[in-house]
């Protein structure tokens, strides 16, 4: 049994999405509606006690925080690879993987701008202002590191397969336009997403063809 | 040759101090004064276009993102183990690592404080606030996690030897004191501390041991 607790617009769970997909895994969906705060609900707490998503039950293994499961399905389910060989080469990967995934997500998640909202009670010019700040901050550092290395290829790293940057790259920049970033200021970003969501793998994860969109 | 460049206050450094010092591999310090902005400057971003440290060149190897750079430590030197055998286990230990990474640290860096002044104008008392309200709730969430499951032990996972996961809580626990949060709370995360900074290579990594400290 294999099942992913998520939401459609989660950034997180649409990496999840994507590398199930590209590795021909079959799911279950459970969806959550975070804006409705089914997250702190005592049966999902039960399965996540940090009440966010997502969440991918495997078997016995009860799997949370989008980065471990990749790394575990890339363990697990090795083909198609998401890392390349070579310490030098996968690091590079995780690094740009992480870049997106501590230092531009976690600045504009639902729970920040609730925070934005109910706590510093703050008008929406400024939660705007902060969300594309550090979209936008983060952008220019993926897209300098891509654009000035020969190892960038088609895809983030090379020219064979997407990895695990690219997953990242492809939903920081679905992501990053949802919140209205001018994203044709990076044209190497751009490019590697268009190529990523001319993938059906891609294409099937985006948070607009889950049944849960609204 | 190995360099790292970092500074004391960094918690992102402070994880990487511990993983070369668990892995008894010898290092050439640099360090540079974030609060002064040596981060900015032309010779560093050639190093790290991110301009954020750590950064660790290994011979060849140029490695960012502390996550990263533990994952290729793991991978080129890995004796003592910092990753538990068995794809379920590693996923637990990079989960609770990333719970860190990913969703309390960022939240808090100086570039973050930077723009509650500079940009937010917002006085201290609600930067104070903001800083210890996402510290408390990660730990909240770290210490459910570890306080319900048999698989925590002496350390977050197993009695054997700290992974990954204690180098990151370890950084986050000291982190959080230092912001003011009262961790007692918290009676698992401060075993844990407790316990891996009775380890040498914890406790010569600490920010107050660095030479650059203020």
């Amino acid at each position: 049994m294999r099942k992913l607790y998520g939401y459609y617009r989660s950034q997180a769970a649409f990496r999840v999405r994507i590398a199930l997909n590209l590795k021909g895994l079959e799911r279950e969906d459970a969806y959550l509606n975070l804006a409705r705060g089914d997250q702190f609900k005592p049966d999902y707490r039960a399965v996540n006690p940090q009440m966010v998503v997502p969440t991918l039950v495997d078997g016995d293994a009860v799997l949370f925080q989008s980065m471990a499961i990749l790394e575990y399905l890339e363990e697990v389910y090795p083909e198609p690879p998401l890392l390349p060989s070579g310490a030098a080469a996968r690091a590079r990967v995780r690094g740009i993987a992480q870049i997106v995934v501590s230092d531009c997500h976690p600045l504009v998640i639902p729970r920040i701008r609730n925070y934005f909202d109910n706590v510093l009670k703050l008008d929406e010019a400024p939660r705007v202002g902060w969300i594309q700040h550090w979209l936008v901050t983060g952008s220019q550092a993926l897209e300098t590191i891509l654009a000035e290395s020969p190892q960038t290829g088609r895809f983030c790293h090379g020219d064979a397969a997407p990895s695990i940057a690219d997953i990242c790259v492809t939903t920081h920049v679905a992501g990053a336009k949802t919140h209205g970033c001018d994203m044709g200021q990076f044209p190497t970003l751009t490019r590697i997403f268009e190529t990523c969501m001319a993938i059906p793998a891609f294409a099937a994860a985006h948070p607009s063809k889950q049944p849960d969109r609204e």
